[in-house]
C-alpha cells in the first residue's frame, strides 16, 4: 500500500500545520490524525477527524457546563458503569470519521452497519485503480467442515499455488479488458458505469466513513471477534488500536464488558447455578441443545 | 428469468391458499404477491409482503380507533396535503418487504438507501448461481461527453460486439474458476468466502428488502429518475408500478408532489416573478450560474 | 380506560370483518387485533396491524423462494440460532404496529427508543382530554435509598394520601386553566399550542408506533425489565404477552437468550472458572470493584 | 436566563485555554464555543463541540488525501451543485454538539428528529430546577381562525393578563407541590421518578444534542420555517446564525436551495409554463384544489 508521493506530501503538510483550538483534544488520537495506516495488500485506515475523548462521554452524561469531570478515575467509574448497564448514548457523544481502502467484498460487509455515514469513491464518475487483493499463502483456507460460513486449514502446495495463480489472472484479465472497454482509443468508449461490472470482488474501493463510538462499538464486537472473516477482522483490529488510544477508559470498558464478555441464557446461569452448589451437571441434564452446551463448555472450561 | 419448477410451485402454493385475516387489506397488492416480475435479463421484484394502504396513511395521521376514514374523497385529500407539506410519519406506517434478484452492481447502488431491512444471501454460507448481467444491445452505451457520471449514445458495430463478448467471456471464465477453486474433487476446496472475491460485478445476488412507504418514495425519487443508472431505474420502475396498485392515492401524491414536481431555488423563483411581471430575464441578469440557468430553462420551456 | 361506545363500535366493526388474504397470517395475534388492553388508569395498548410469523424469520433467513420451512421444528432450532448469535436481520422482517394511549412522562422515556415510526396525537391541532394518571396507592413509592434513579418502600398512611391529592388536584386545576385559556366564549381563545404548556406530565397522550420485530425486542428488554420504571414496564409486559402469541419461538428465543440471559465480564468470567475449579473466589481476589462483585453474586446466587 | 458565577466560570475556563490540534479548525464556530446563546426567557443553545468545514464536505465528496480543495471558489461551487441535486452524504460529513435548555413541550417536538444523538438531563435521577417558560406578552396570541395549528393575533387587555397569570401561578404551585412531595423532612419522601408528574410543560429541561450537518438542515429547514411554532422558531433561528458562521457556504447553498425555494408541484409547472407563454392562467383552469392555488399564488406573487 506504498502512498504516491503527492498523497505523502499532502498527508505530511496537514500533519505539519497545528491549529489551535477551544474544542477537546484527545492527544492520543493526534498522533493517528491522517497517517496511512497499511491493512492487507494495498489497504489501509486513516483517520480524518474525532469528536470528543473520555471526558466528553461523562459530561455528556451528566449533561453539565464544564469539562463535567471530577476526576480522571471518578470518570473511568462512570464509564463503566455506562458500558456495564446499556447507556448507549453518552458513547455517542464521540464521533469518529475515517478514510479506509478496502476490496468490494470487504465493503460489501463493512456497509451494512447501516448507522455510519459513508462517501465512496464513484466508480460511475471516475475510473478504478488497478489494485486487488490477493491473499498471503497463510491466509488461503479451506472450507471449514463444521462451519457453513468459515474457514478450515490453510491450503498447501499446488493447490494453494493454482488458487493464487487464479485470483492473480481473472483480476488482470478482467482489468486490462475494463480498461480496453473505457478507452477511447479509436473507439467511442463505454461508459464507466457500464464497464465496472467487469471488476471481480477483490478490487480495492476506497470511502469516508463516520460514525459515533456506540456504534463503531458495535462493529468492532462483531468484526473484530474471532468469528468474523479474517479479511475484515484485520480492519477492525486496526481501528481498535487507534480507539485504544483515542479514550482509553470507554475502549477498557469495552474490551471487559463486551468483547471479553460472555453472555448466558437463562439454560446456562441455572446450570451454572446448580455446579457451584456443586451437583454435576451434563450436556442430559442441562436442557441445552447439543450445540448450546458446546458452546456453554467453552466458556467456563 | 425462468424460475425453477420447484420455485414456480412454491408460488403457485403460496398464491393458492387464501387465509381470511381482519388486517387492512390492498386487493391492488394481492395480486402482486409471490409473483416474480422479470427486471433484467435474470433478475426481478416480488412482493413477499405489505402493510396497510391509503386508508391506514389517514387513520396514523388521525390517530383514530376505528378505520378513519370518512370518505375516500377525504382520505385523497388529507394523503395530498401530507405529502405537500412534507409531513412524512403518516406515510412511514405503510410497509413493504421485497424479494429481489439484482446484479451485484446494483445491489451497491442500493445498499446505500440504509433506512431499510435486508437479508441478502450469503456467498460465504452459500454457492452463487453462474447468472451475470449481460445489458442488452440497445443498453450498451458510450460514456456521456457532458455527464462525468452518465452514459452517451448506444454503441455501434463492431465495439459493441466486442464490449458484449468481453463480458460474456469473463464471467464465464471468472465463474468457471470460482468453481474450480471450491471444488472439494480431489482437493481440499476453497473457503467459499475466500472465492467469492473472483466473481465479477454483475453476477447476481438476491435480498429481502423491507422499507416503510416514506422511505421507499425517497428511494423511488432517486432511483426512478431520469439521471439514475438505467439498471436499478429499471427496478425503481417495476416497484412504482406494484405500488400504484397498492395505495392509489398516496402514489398519485407522489407522482404529482415529488417526481413531477420541481423545487426552485430562491434565485428561480426571484427570476420567475420578474418575468411574470412581463420583464426580459436572461442568464446575464439573473443571479445565476451558467449550470443553473440550464437546469432552469429546462424546467419553465 | 372505558371507550365510548363510539370507539368500541369502531373496533367492533374492525373485527367483524374477516377478508381473504394471501399474505401469512398469525393466528394467534389475529385475536388480539383492535382490542384496547387496559393499563395503569386510562392507558391502552391495541394492535393495529402487524407483518410476518415465525416462519417469515427463517424465510428470510434462507432467502427463500417459498415459506422456507422444512418443519415447525427446524424452524425453531433455526430462530434460536439466529437469537444465540446476533443475527438481527432476520428478526428486522417482522414488523408490528400499535396504538398505545399513555401518560405524556412515559411517553417521553418510550421515543427515545429512535428506530420506530410514530404518529402522536397533535396538542398543537386538537384539544387533549381530561385524562391524568394518578397511581393506584400500591404504586405510591419513596425515593430508592441505594438507587438514585429507582423506588423504595410504598408510602404509607398521611403521606401517600397527601401525594394522591396532589396530584389529582393539580391536575384538575391546570386542566381547568387550560379548557379556560381556549375557551372562546366572551373571549379570542387562547392557542392550543400555546395553552398545551400548562398541562402536567401525567396526562394521557396517544400514538400509532410501528416497530420491527428486533428493535421491539430491544425496547423490551430494557423496558420490561425489573430497573424499569414501573409506569412504562406495565406497557411492555402487555406487549410482551401480545408478541408471545404472535411469534412464540422468536420470543421464546428472546427469553432464553436476552430477557433471562445475563452478561458477564471477562472479570466474571475469570472467576467463575476459578470457582468451577474449586477456588475459594472473594471480593478480594476477583479483580472487581464492590459494584460489579454485588452484581455478580446476584447472578450466581 | 443567568448563569450561576460557578456555570459561567467553568465557560470561562473552556474558553480560556486554546490546545493545538491537526484537525480542521472552523475559526467562524470557534467563536461561539460554550458560550451560552439566550433564547425566551431562561433557555439557551451552546456549542460543545463541532467537526469539519466547509472543505471537509467537499474532500468527503472527493475521497481524497489531503484536504481536497484547489481553491475555495471551487469548493464553493461544487457544494452547491451537492445541494442542488440532493448529494446528501458529504454534508453528513460535518457534525455538531449543542447543549441546549429549553422547555419540554419544545423538547417534545425536537426530538421527533430521529437521526440525532441525545442525553437528557434526567428527572428520574435529578430534581429540576424551578425554571418556567412564560412568554412575552408580544408571542400570547389566539388560535388561527384558518389554520388549525397556528397562532393568530397578539391577546389583548385582560385576556392576555389572565392567562400571564394562570400560567405564572400554575407553574408555582405545580412546583410547590413537586418539592413538597419529594421533600424528606418529616417524611420519607416521593420518589423523584413520580414527583416529575406533577410539573407542566413549559418547564425548563436540558440536553446534549449531537447531529450531522444534513439532518440538522433538514431540521432547520422545518423548524425555523414561518408554519414552525415560535418557541422552537427562534431556537432553530440562533442555531441558524451558528451555522452561517461555521460552514458558510454550504449555510448559503442552504438559504438559496432549501429555506429559500419553492417545490412546484406538475400542476405549477404546467400552469407556470402556460403563463410564460401568454395564457391566462386560473384557478379554474388550473387543475388544482383552491389550497394549492393559494399557495400557488403565495410564490409567484
Amino acid at each position: 500500500m506504498p502512498l504516491s508521493p503527492e498523497q505523502q506530501a499532502e498527508i505530511d503538510a496537514l500533519r505539519g500545520n497545528p491549529q489551535p483550538t477551544l474544542r477537546t483534544v484527545a492527544p492520543g488520537m493526534e498522533k493517528h490524525l491522517y497517517q496511512a495506516r497499511p491493512v492487507l495488500d494495498h489497504g489501509f485506515v486513516r483517520v480524518i477527524d474525532y469528536m470528543g475523548d473520555d471526558a466528553a462521554i461523562c459530561q455528556a452524561a451528566r449533561v453539565s457546563y464544564g469539562k463535567g469531570t471530577k476526576s480522571v478515575q471518578n470518570d473511568e467509574g462512570l464509564i463503566r458503569y455506562l458500558m456495564r448497564h446499556w447507556h448507549s448514548t453518552p458513547f455517542e457523544m464521540c464521533e469518529l470519521k475515517l478514510h479506509v481502502k478496502l476490496p468490494v467484498f470487504v465493503a460489501r460487509q463493512w456497509i451494512r452497519h447501516r448507522t455510519a455515514n459513508v462517501n465512496e469513491y464513484s466508480a460511475r464518475y471516475s475510473i478504478l485503480d488497478r489494485e486487488f487483493y490477493i491473499p498471503a499463502p497463510e491466509h488461503v483456507n479451506a472450507q471449514s467442515e463444521v462451519n457453513n460460513q468459515g474457514r478450515g486449514d490453510v491450503l498447501q502446495g499446488e493447490e494453494a499455488a493454482r488458487v493464487l495463480e487464479i485470483l492473480k489472472a481473472d483480476s488482470a484479465r478482467c482489468y486490462d479488458n475494463y480498461e480496453a472497454m473505457i478507452s477511447a482509443d479509436g473507439q467511442a468508449g463505454l461508459a464507466r458505469e457500464l464497464a465496472r461490472m467487469n471488476l471481480p470482488a477483490n478490487i480495492y474501493t476506497q470511502w469516508y466513513w463516520k460514525v459515533d463510538l456506540h456504534n463503531l462499538f458495535h462493529f468492532l464486537r462483531l468484526r473484530a471477534d474471532a468469528h468474523a472473516q479474517y479479511e475484515i477482522r484485520v480492519y477492525a483490529d486496526t481501528i481498535c488500536e487507534m480507539v485504544a488510544d483515542w479514550v482509553p477508559a470507554a475502549y477498557g470498558a469495552f474490551e471487559d464488558y463486551r468483547m471479553g464478555a460472555v453472555t448466558m441464557s437463562s439454560q446456562m446461569v441455572e446450570c451454572l447455578r446448580r455446579m457451584l452448589k456443586g451437583e454435576t451437571v451434563t450436556k442430559e441434564n442441562s436442557d441445552m441443545s447439543a450445540r448450546e452446551w458446546r458452546e456453554f463448555e467453552e466458556v467456563i472450561k
